[in-house]
Order: C-alpha cells, then sequence, then structure tokens
C-alpha cells in the first residue's frame, strides 16, 4: 500500500527557512495569565515565585539549546535571542517557535511543584510565541532595550496601581489617579503617601531578568602543596541588570558578537 | 519615559495571517521521543496508555477551542484541521501554532500521572509544530488519508519488527528480514510465525485516532409519567475509524463543510 | 576562478512558489497614467485608441502565455487569470509577476505607432503589478466582478465629470456638483443636462474589456462536392461583456473549470 | 452601487513589505534572449551596442528611482541596489520588483533605434526579474563580487568558444575542447591560436558595467575675471571597473552608507 497518491498534499507546505545573518528573536508571552495569575493568587504587582519559575525556564531552555545566546524576561514574557548563525533545524521560523514554546510549557508545567510546592495547578498554562529577524546587534540591543523600557513603565504603574487598591481605593479610583501622571509623579506618589522608595525595590521586579552564559573559574581539584587548579566553565546565570545602556553590552561582547 | 526611540524594532514583525478561505492544519509531533519513549519504558509497537494520553490531550484541544473542528493522531504526531473560516486571532499562523502546541505540551504533562500513574516524568516532554493550508475540504480530506494510510504502513512495519525482535532476532536481523517486503508478506509473517491476524489487532493501532464533535441525545430528566426529556448535545469523541474511503466524510457532512 | 567563495549570497534569496490549486491573478496597473494620459492628450473620459492598444497587448498575452485563461481590463489596469494548475516557473510569484509586467511593457511600446500614428510617445510608459491567489474558481468570478463593478462606478463618474467640464465648469465645480450622487442621479443629469443615455454609450467603456479563447470553426478547405471542411480551433477574443452575472460563466464553464 | 459586497476579495492580498534596514536588490535577466539576441544577430560573444543600449537603460533607472544607488550589468542582466532605508512604495516588493522590470523593459523598446538604427525589433524583448535582501553593506558588495566573478567566468568561456568557431570548429567541437580547462588555460589558447591577449580585451567585456552616482565639479559660468565659477554635482556615470577589490568601495563609501 504505497502512500504517492495522497502525498501531494506535502506540496502546500511552504518554506519557511528564515534570512541567513539574522539574529532570531523568539518572543513568547502567557496566554490569559490575567486570569491563570488571579485563579493561583500570585501577589500583586509582582509574585516572586511566579518570577522565578519563569527565571528557571528560561535558564533550561538556554541549557537546551546552545544557540540560544541570551534571554531576557518580565511578567508572563521571555524573549529569547538565537545566535545570528544558528543552523539548528535550517532555521525554520516554525520549528525554532514551536520548539522553543512546547519546550518552555513544558518545563514550567513540570517545575510548578518546585516553586508553588502548596498550590495546585488549576488549569494547564500555556503560551504564544512570535519570531523576529534583527540584521544587525545593535537593533537586537535596541529591541532588549524596548522590552526593558516596558518593564520599567508597566512596573512602576502597576507598584502604584496595587499600592492604592490595598489601600482600600476600587480599582478604577486607582486608575483615575494614576491617569496622565509622569515617571516622577508616581515616584512622588509612592514616597509621600506609602513611604516607599521606588529604586529600593527589588531589581528583579524593577528590570527584568536576563538570562545568559558567563564564563566562570571553577576549582577542579586543590593540589598537593594547596593551591587550586582551575578551569574556566561557562555557566548559565539569571541577572537583573540594565541592558539599556551601553555598558552591559560592552562588558560581555561575546553574547551578541556579529560574524 | 516614553518608549517611542526604541520602538521602531516593532517594525521587523511580518504579517502572517494566512489566506481567507482555507483549512488550517497545523501538525504537531512529539520532539525526541524516541529517546523519550525509551527512558519511560513505553510498550513496543504500540503503549496504549501513551496513545491514550495523547488522545486526551486532543480532546482538551477540541474543548478549549472550538474552531478546530477535527483532529487525527498517530504515534506522537496529531493534526488539527482549524475550520476554513476562523477568525481566531486573526489567523495568525504563529498564534495558531504556538497556542496549539503550548496547550497540547502543558496538557501533555499535566495529565501524564493519570494515564501513568506509577510512573515520573524523567524530562519535559515537548513538540515540533507546523502550519499548512489547504484551500478545499476535499484536499484535507487526502490530507487525513495521507496520515492514516501511513499509520498503516508503519504499524504493520513496527507490528512485524517488534515481534521478530521480541522472539530473539536482533534489530539488525529483523531489520533484514523486513527488507522489501509487501503488506501482503508482512501480514503473512505475522500469520505464520507468531499466530497473529493483523487485522485483529486494536483498532486504535491500526487506524489511529480520530477527535470530533458529534451529536448526541442526552436525557435531561425524567419527567412524571417516566419518560425521559432528551436534549441534543454537541460532545468531543475519539474514535478509531476508516478516514480513507468516504463513507465517514458522508456521514459526518458537518465537519468539512465549505461555506 | 571558482565562484564558491562568494556564492552563499544565493541563500539569501526566498522560495516564493505560490500553493498549488489556487488561481494566480497578476493585475497590472498603469504608473503615473494621469500624467501619461495628460501628456499624450487622451481623450475624456475614455480615449479609445488607448484602451485598443490595452486590449491589444492583453490578447498578446493569452497567445504568449497559453496558461493565462482569463484577462479583464479597464481603464490602465489589467487582470490576468493563471489557470490553478499552472506549473509556469514552478509558479514562482516573481516570476509570474515580472513576466507578465515585463511583457506587457514590451508589447504596449512596441505597438504604440500601431494605434496612435501621429503621436510620438514622449516618455517611457510603465506599469507596477501585483500577484493573488484565489483558493476557488467562485472567488475569482467574484474578483472580476468587483472589477467590472469598479469599472462601472468609475466610468459612470468620470462621465458626468467630463460632460461638466467640457461644458464650462471648472474641475472643482463638476467634483461638488457630484459629490453624494448616486447612479440614479448620475444618468439624470447625463440625459437631462446632455441628452446622454448612458446605457447607449459604448459597451467597452461601461463594461471593460474581457480576453480569452473561444472555441471557433474555421474552413480548412473545400472539398470537390463543394462542402466545407471545418475544424475546431481556439483564438482568443476580446469582448465587452457583463461577468458580474452568472450567465457568461455558465456558457463558458471551461474557462474557469475546476479540477 | 456600492461594491462592498465583492470587497472582501482585497483579503486575499498579502502584506510583502520587506523588512526594514534591509539592502534591497532586484536582479532582472533577459527572458529568451538567447534567440532574442540570434534574431537579431548580436554580435558574438558579446555585442557592443546591445550591451551599451543595457547601460543606457540602467542608467535611465537610476535617473527615475532615486533611491536605487548602484548598478551592475552583465550581458543580458542587470542588478539594482536600492538603498537600505527606502520607504519606496513602503517597501512592497511586489511593487519595487513590477515598476522596474517594467519600467526597463520600456525604456528598452524605447531606445532600441538609437542603438541599433538600422535593425527592426522582430519581436518583443521582455525579462524576468526577483528581489533579494541583504542586511548588511559588506553581502551586498560580496553579491555583487559574486556577480563580477560570474562575468569574468563566462567572458573568458564565451571568448574562446566563439574564436573557436569563428576559426572553423563546429560549437560541439568547440565544446569539448574547453572541457575542464582552467582560467590559466583558456588565456593561453587565446595567446597561442588568437594572438590575443585576454586582459586587453575592452574592460566592459571583462569586468561588466557599474551604474551610480559621482559628484563632478561642473563649471556654471566664467566670471569677468575668466575664472570659473563650479558647483558640485551628482551625475550618473556608466563605468567597467573591478568591483571584486576593497578599492572601489573605499574610494566611494558614500555608496553603500550604512544608517
Amino acid at each position: 500500500m504505497a502512500n504517492s497518491k495522497y502525498e501531494y498534499v506535502k506540496k502546500f507546505e511552504t518554506d519557511d527557512r528564515l534570512p541567513p545573518s539574522s539574529w532570531i528573536v523568539v518572543r513568547i508571552d502567557g496566554c490569559h495569565f490575567h486570569q491563570f495569575s488571579a485563579e493561583h493568587a500570585f501577589e500583586k504587582p509582582n509574585d516572586e515565585n511566579a518570577l522565578n519559575l519563569m527565571n528557571s525556564c528560561a535558564a533550561s531552555m538556554l541549557e537546551q539549546f546552545p544557540d540560544i545566546v541570551f534571554a531576557y524576561g518580565v511578567s508572563d514574557e521571555y524573549s529569547f535571542i538565537w545566535k545570528e548563525t544558528t543552523q539548528f533545524y535550517q532555521r525554520r521560523a516554525s520549528k525554532l517557535l514551536s520548539l522553543s514554546v512546547s519546550y518552555f510549557t513544558s518545563v514550567y508545567v513540570m517545575k510548578w511543584k518546585e516553586f508553588f510546592p502548596h498550590k495546585e495547578l488549576k488549569g494547564p498554562p500555556y503560551f504564544d510565541g512570535r519570531v523576529v529577524c534583527y540584521p544587525r546587534a545593535k537593533i537586537v540591543q535596541d529591541y532588549l532595550a524596548w522590552r526593558q523600557v516596558d518593564c520599567h513603565i508597566n512596573n512602576q504603574y502597576n507598584t502604584c496601581f496595587w499600592m492604592l487598591v490595598k489601600s482600600g481605593k476600587t480599582q478604577r479610583e486607582a486608575q483615575e489617579l494614576l491617569k496622565g501622571t509622569q515617571a516622577k509623579d508616581k515616584n512622588e506618589l509612592l514616597f509621600q503617601q506609602f513611604n516607599v522608595n521606588y529604586d529600593k525595590l527589588p531589581q528583579m521586579f524593577r528590570k527584568g531578568s536576563c538570562v545568559y552564559r558567563k564564563k566562570v573559574e571553577e576549582v577542579v581539584k586543590l593540589v598537593d602543596t594547596g593551591n587550586p587548579v582551575t578551569r574556566t566553565r561557562s555557566k548559565v546565570v539569571v541577572e537583573h541588570k540594565d541592558i539599556i545602556g551601553p555598558k552591559f553590552w560592552s562588558e560581555l561582547p561575546y553574547i551578541l558578537k556579529e560574524e
């Protein structure tokens, strides 16, 4: 029983290989996470466990897929930067997208218990995703700056909003109070009304999370003389740093190195 | 702090809306499932629990996404047919693909314990996926026939192969013995050497699994006279039928109805 | 001197083959023809010679490319319908588009003198183009109906507009007078003010032009008895018919026949 | 008569805007020019008039489309480099392609008489085309080097081939003689048998043609003292230079300047 009669249907598949010499960004985003976070009683505006779970999944991604050179996460979204020369699955967009989002989802569910030992999953968490190509490292930096600026704007707003709500305002009242306020006004509000210095809030909330490989010196053994023998190893780290300015990138030029 | 300076990076996103009046097929496929099934000691050639888990996930997909009108699964792959007129996420390919594969994966991990109560997941199962458009219902039927013929060819081969291996042959010997054999030869081999009538093996193994909505009569209540009051309800069912011939489709014309 | 060092640049080319089983429409459109028609003093609202030149070029297209089954033209635009099964240049969109627009342009310039023997070309006429796929013949008919309705709306407006201008109104006055008028109002205006019965104007102006192959009986020779020997031949014709209603298509079912 | 009923067909059009920050190459290529050049008795291996006509058309392209920054031509093909930041027709691929190929074709037919005053066009010359995006200036240079290397390889072969044919060999014999020969062998053959120094052949044949804008000093007027008043003007020039090495590009850095 040959299958040739029906194989013509394969001709409808399209070639979706992404252009060479482009950085590939896969950004995934929690689907209906507003509802999901309510169902699972996430802390507002930031649930540390939920963020740590996201970061842990992102770190697993870098362990699993060596061609991801950097990841940046905030709230329920994460961006993965694949190196410009990756030949993973011939750069086919649908493969890169589906594998990334599926692996991330799988790890998220598997690790849930580790970060929420006392909460059962009430429904399947899931994510959507998209793929975007950027022709130059400089533009990838701008992409990441765009996400971090967004993190800042949203977090500052959300911090004010939930402070107001927790202090007794209705959500509508809080919304009204914040309408049209500038960054400075919000900082002022936090300080005056709640004695909160925004800049002292945890870095993870204000800066989001960066995941990448860092070269670390590792002690392999101590020789008889007591001197340590070390070797350089690449280790996936999660940090909360400014990636808008040039400092981060100039200190770690290998991350977005163009060939 | 406005975000306008970096927002230009959004212009690199492409419009990936699929053409109107086309049936959309999302096919997902287990990634490295050869290894995954070995690690988790799946029965060979078919693990009933593993297949039932796949089918259960597929049924969840139809419950979650009303615009999926049909799903067909075999081994570690599943095809989902979205109706030609769906406007889900504006028919954006990356959304349909990522949501499908992510939701399926999430349910797979969550339901694992239900189908494998005595096995721990040793690593994250994950899937890749692709999206293909078909302009006519007739071609969608041919697509599904293509998958079912494939199911048949593979299952017959695998049944012989694992019978031989279980009877003491090495995998290489089994491979050699089957090289060049026709369907008839394989049936003969099963019957002569192992007293197995291929056609009597479970339908699920030989035909794969179809998931779709069926109109069922449901008893709502019994009235005083003892007569039942019924109503018609749409229920997601999993069946193992021939979908190559015209019979299935002519009996259920609403599934692939064109507008 | 091998060329291998630079051949990597070919990898940046994308596969632009159009999906199988789709009708392909290439629509070309005069570029800056408002200016071009002014420079060459085209009659307003319709220049018969200019339209006949367009039609002659379209007929040449059908002679040159056997897989074009139908063409419809109005003003400085022409749509060419390639049959759904064409394998011309593997259905590559850029090939179909560029060849169509280039051949049409070439013939347009070459035939100019035939239709405008007393006018020199003052600058290069040129066209842009686009490619659109339609999955079913019925939608191709709707596409063509869309163009013919457009032809009607524009022609009726332009007829009124230029009548008013020729009668002494400024272009702005004419525009103002026509603002908000319905089809009926325009017919009335033409009849009352200019004694013109719109329905009696040339079909070519009101209906646009259809180009297709017609089966004709041709006398090959006269035999001794004086009886003609005929054979059926396919001949490219230009006609000005209604293609919105079903009549045209039901009389010539072979034109958009689906396989 | 509203057109709304049929306007849904517009939804089948796809968004074909090319990604930002990419150089756009439109390459056009003579269609059936083997036959066309035979019909019009072009000189072999190079017809100077035919090449000059091509170059003149390319120069017109740069006059017409300011965003084309460079063009390179050889034989019946021409590549046009659009600057990376062009917003011409919103970077829509089909517009850029169709306009380029149509304008080139139109000028080709119009200028034919100028370059072939004693030859009538026997049929419409036409071109196909394609669009390719390159993310960096360096890769555009490699693209152009690829075309010039090709020019060299083909021209050397063709020069030998036609020398042999003109000296009495059949085309098949010439082909056989050249099979497997290296560049050095071909130079030797030309010198030994035909006393031709390949490097002394016209630059246009060996290097192809570059078309670009050059800043030139222009005498505007002579003042009373007899001193000329000059101004800098941008002028489209046609030259035949090496563009494989870095020299050309380092002398004219503005041509492929990245932003």
